[in-house]
């Protein structure tokens, strides 16, 4: 049996409690009946982009997406590309490393502000993830501000995240990884395998839980992160989660707490994917003082962006917490009881492309990207509800 | 003070005690005087050579050198380059990985024998050092045996080692590094990390430290090795040195006795070149049942190949030990007394090119490679005798 130990109200415990059931170590192994995949054909919205890795929808129609060579397009609401936008800062794309998450301020209608992760070159042969703010505009970027910066970076191409976040109280979550630099992840006085929350001008909000610690970073919310690819608030109750490309199985979902340590690499469920063997550091899968997962596949989806669709109790997917599958190659929803994990259903199974990002739109309608070199963005809707009313 | 720990006989124990000063960890800002480095310009025998690794001088003439992109060349007495020889197996030519050491077998003349170092492609992403014997011919290598891999292998450009020295009783050592994963050194399960020793058609040695030790590499000699890129048996005692590049001001030299633990990254006086911090892992300088080493560099000169040059008295470098120093572009010689470091100097320091390789003829002259898109073979010999005489 699976339960988180975060620090959470009576009543969420009690929630918690009794749904651990389904969202144990072999919740993977589970599907939802009566929504075959036939049922929703997914519509192609655009193709030929370049190993795309975010996506952002216009409130006007349209999309941002991120192309992980670094290049910022937009996406009219017919499917065609635009010109990658100029105005970027040099993106260290390398590896995993290169433009990454995109997402809109949450005032960006009054603003036109957007917020994007990416790598950024250091001395040498370093590099570290890193988040900015720009002005959008028709074919360009302007005013970027870096709002947050690894420093110091570290070699290597591995693990640089990243997603954004926003919580709707002028705070933003950055996830990134450890840069495949694992032991980084314990380490309060380095950036790297952090969860970070800073406010929307990268300011350190002074609630941060290692405000004033010695040897700490103040930026940390979290710690103990491996790759944290996935990062959404729940609309409903404003609950943070994060999703974890781990080793082999153990890809987690965690729910973040101020101040706790999700453990990597210290325990993990995971295993080393060139050796099929516990790394070196790992002592097991529970440890004090850290936190074990909250959920966690045994065989590896290879997890990427995430997003809730929830408030729409007309769609056959209200309350669902979608997660884009790399190495499975398809989507993943997990149906919610509140925070329970009830049921785990696969979309898209016939795809065969991987799975970088997944977005919710204002009308329910999920909208995935597929890492390719001629990535596509895809639209697909819930089976009809009367359909599922007569499987 | 620094003593090595090793279990040395009484008179060497002695020996080693009393010239522990010289060899302590500030020695590498210590020159020897009267041999200015003008006195010995050095004499270009080859250039044109991409990034060339390792030297081997025939006993008819000429030379034997790799490139690290995976080619083996002869270069003639002149220094005229031969085309490539044909036969090499896939050579993952990446980072730090490449075709690396060569060295003659003991028996070359008789059997035309080579053996070399090599990184080898493993599945996915991954790469391993490895080494094979092969039959020497005009324009080709046959008969190539594998006598060591790296097995599993690991992601990542960095730290392959490796240099290949023989015994004279049967077997050959092979040193490699850690694949920048500095807790695979730690594992007595993994290769990474380790110096092995076998015998020259790859058989494990019956009296190999492991052998017999569940969980444990039988191949393994010594283990807790960062990235040893120099080997050598000094001639006049059989005694194995190793030099090993650190951490910023963690060069070391290490003499590996039979089933020690050379601490890395646990232990190690150098701190991340990324960070200027020490590693996460690692806890000091010294631990119990770990190795402090026989002598360090508080600036790291950047080590590569090492040779000795002994046996000739008529030599005013008798009883010297060469190492080419990549960051510093230079060659260090360390004056011995039998075991002992007595003084250090620094050769070709107008050369401003990183030294990879160093190699002793057989009459005593030095050859080195320099690490360069155009890299050269250099020839260079101790200053007259007189010249000391009369400083």
């Amino acid at each position: 049996m699976r339960v988180a130990r975060f620090a959470l109200p009576v009543a969420l415990l009690f929630a918690l409690d009794a749904c651990a059931q389904p969202a144990d170590r072999t919740a993977s192994g589970r599907h939802a009946a009566g929504t075959p995949d036939a049922a929703t054909p997914p519509q192609e919205i655009a193709h030929g982009l370049d190993h795309p890795w975010a996506l952002a929808l216009l409130p006007q129609g349209g999309y941002l997406v991120t192309e992980r060579v670094g290049r910022l397009r937009r996406i009219a609401a017919d499917g065609t590309l635009s010109p990658p936008l100029s105005g970027l800062p040099t993106v260290w794309a390398q590896g995993q490393g290169g433009l990454l998450d995109v997402e809109l301020s949450p005032d960006f209608e009054r603003s036109h502000r957007i917020y994007f992760s990416y790598a950024e070159p250091g001395p040498g042969d370093t590099a570290g993830t890193a988040a900015a703010s720009a002005t959008l505009g028709d074919t360009a970027i302007s005013d970027v501000r870096v709002i947050y910066r690894q420093e110091p970076k570290l070699e290597g191409p591995n693990h640089f995240g990243s997603r954004i976040a926003f919580d709707g109280k002028g705070h933003v979550f950055i996830s990134q990884g450890e840069r495949f630099d694992r032991m980084r992840a314990q380490q309060l006085g380095m950036l790297q395998g952090k969860l970070v929350r800073l406010t929307l001008d990268g300011s350190i909000p002074s609630d941060n839980p290692f405000v004033g610690r010695k040897g700490a970073r103040p930026e940390i919310w979290s710690y103990g992160h491996r790759n944290v690819q996935g990062l959404a608030i729940d609309p409903r109750n404003g609950r943070l989660w994060e999703s974890e490309h781990g080793p082999r199985g153990g890809d987690e979902i965690n729910l973040p707490q101020p101040g706790k340590n999700y453990g990597w690499p210290i325990i993990s469920d995971g295993m080393d994917y060139s050796t099929d063997r516990p790394y070196p550091e790992t002592i097991g899968t529970h440890a004090p003082g850290m936190e074990s997962p909250y959920h966690v596949w045994k065989k590896s989806p290879g997890l990427s962006g995430m997003a809730f669709l929830v408030g729409h109790p007309e769609s056959a997917w209200n309350n669902s917490l979608f997660l884009g599958a790399l190495a499975d190659g398809n989507l993943i929803r997990l149906t919610l009881d509140s925070d329970r994990i009830v049921a785990e259903e696969r979309l898209l199974t016939g795809l065969g492309a991987r799975i970088r990002d997944v977005r919710v739109g204002p009308d329910a309608s999920v909208y995935v990207l597929t890492d390719e070199d001629n990535g596509r963005l895809l639209k697909l809707h819930a089976p009809a509800r009367h359909q599922r009313a007569t499987p």
